[in-house]
């Protein structure tokens, strides 16, 4: 699928929503919509008119023309009310803005360029709603950015990077160098690296702390590439393992299991992650879960749909989202297991391949 | 200067401005003001009141109270409604909110907490200017971030990192990695490593580019230490060096000076720019030097004040800020020098201490 056939579908929806045209101020819907990355954008999509009219400054002059060809490029400062204007110009009387985005401030200057004639009408999540369901180009490149993570954890591994003595930071900077090398166009995040008692906390900044013997070592990373992220989360353990590691890691790999074959289209959301949760707290560690078993990954790092116990709405085919139970023992230890999968009508597509068999270095 | 100095200056202002309170939801402000840097967040500070609300949700129960010790912590997922009832609570009858920050649906929700008896007021900008001026905590830490650039950039030339033969995306990655081993966070920004006719473009992205011999080679590059931004270009020759280059490198180098020797306390923003402007434009380059001389620097890459034509307003002492002119040769190849320095009394304190002298490889 093209980006123009994204605003094709963007174009049906206001037509089903009565309005007349959207400006996008979300420079990740701009891009989605447009391709264009510049840091300062805003996008006009008349429902009647085949050509989006793209606005940014002066220094973008060039890399507009060359990321989105087919644009009306529309040079000023100040996108959005020049956007807004243009609307008016084109006949707009109903014009839908992203409320969630849009500042108070930045909202008085819309309204000051719209006038009497157009009102401005609340269109928030419009374009999130559409970039939940993936089309091939934007898999591919999730694809692309999975693959430069498990390449570059492969390599980690192999080349002995997880081993008593090292520092968590000594092993992200590593890891992070090896996406590069890969591939990637940096980390999708900011890489966690968790040892021994620091695995137990879900989201550990890396420190200057010391893997050691008997430690479970969490890590949960990704890559970026062209845009799109990675997601994955393994657990490696340091020998000797204690029996409880061994059990506590099959748990969240059984739950992580759960949750995986629980991904359907059309299945509940809080349903899929009752599936995992369930085998968390059938074996009496409910309170060591304490977050929500997954989310949609794409051109950001979190996005539509979250899959937790507070979720409406159902899983759609061409979703891509992360699975990814924890069980975390404060001051003792905790193990995480993540994939990000495409949702599919047979079966999910799995896009991080690295084994999550208990890895003892 | 310790936090609540930070937040002691800011109720001075509120007292200033008919403010009760201030209710701080832009995530930086946030950092500012209390230490703490979770991703949901929000801050109450009331003018009659030392100690400051910080709201957050489950996630962040214990980073909160490890980072913000002296703050009164609710834990809620709705971070900016909560602490409008609570301001209510406390009687607030003029409440300032961030109306550069806060969506018009965010908005919405803070106007239903408010109900009747507590008016919303704009306060845009109320913690940016306070931010403009760094104590010595964020000086401190701007120096450090500038020596994890410096010591990276001598490293890479060290280990003979720019040569022809490399592309340009190895070269970001070794620099990055090196700026990590010098116990940076990660970078400040996007690297930019542009090669040849490439260094023409302002802000070009690393390519598979190949460096090669009679090139230009523009860094811009900067880390991340414990949240403060280093920023600095260097631009360097691989050998034979044409004489174009040479005077090339000379004007902006004398420009760069010219800028540098412009800063001081109460010097107009567009003077200083117009110093180092003149340099160029009358060496007959004017076209070819099109974005502003620099910019504050600290929390953010790029923050108040701006250092351009357009910028109204004066330099602060203590304020940080780059000073950046460049001269872009379409086809053929450009020149940016950049350094962060601290405004000051005497003599502004240089950050960035890497040789500006065309170093030819």
């Amino acid at each position: 699928m093209t980006i123009s056939a994204r605003r094709d579908r963007l174009r049906r929806k206001l037509a089903d929503s009565g309005l007349d045209a959207v400006l996008v101020s979300d420079l990740v819907n701009v891009r989605y919509l447009s391709g264009f990355t510049g840091s300062n954008a805003a996008l006009l999509i008349l429902a009647d008119q085949d050509t989006p009219v793209l606005a940014t400054d002066g220094r973008y002059r060039t890399q507009a023309a060359t990321q989105s060809p087919d644009a009306e490029v529309v040079i000023e400062r100040a996108c959005g009310p020049r956007l807004v204007a243009r609307a008016v110009d084109a006949g707009v009387r109903s014009l839908g803005f992203e409320s969630h985005v849009v500042t108070v401030d930045a909202f008085a200057k819309l309204t000051e360029a719209a006038g009497e004639g157009c009102r401005l009408m609340r269109a928030a999540g419009l374009v999130e709603q559409l970039r939940e369901v993936k089309d091939a180009g934007e898999i591919a490149l999730l694809r692309l950015a999975c693959e430069a993570a498990d390449a570059a954890l492969t390599d980690l591994i192999d080349q002995g990077g997880l081993r008593a003595g090292r520092t968590e930071k000594a092993v992200r900077n590593q890891l992070e160098a090896l996406m590069l090398e890969h591939g990637a166009d940096g980390a999708s995040f900011e890489t966690i690296v968790a040892t021994g008692t620091n695995s137990a906390i879900p989201h550990h900044r890396p420190t200057d702390a010391v893997l050691a013997a008997g430690d479970f070592v969490k890590i949960d990373f990704g890559a970026l590439v062209a845009g799109y992220h990675s997601d994955m989360t393994r657990t490696f353990a340091l020998a000797p393992v204690a029996d409880w590691q061994r059990e506590v890691y099959a748990l969240v790999a059984d739950a992580q299991r759960a949750g995986r074959e629980a991904l359907a289209p059309g299945a509940a959301l809080k349903d899929v992650d009752a599936a995992s949760r369930q085998v968390i707290a059938d074996a009496g560690f409910a309170e060591n879960f304490g977050h929500g078993l997954g989310h949609g990954v794409g051109l950001q790092i979190h996005e539509a749909p979250g899959i937790n116990a507070a979720a409406a709405g159902t899983l759609l085919a061409g979703s891509a989202v992360t699975v990814e139970p924890g069980v975390y023992l404060p001051d003792r230890g905790g193990v995480r297991i993540e994939d990000t999968l495409v949702v599919a009508e047979d079966a999910p597509e799995l896009l991080t391949g690295f084994s999550k068999d208990l890895v003892i270095l």
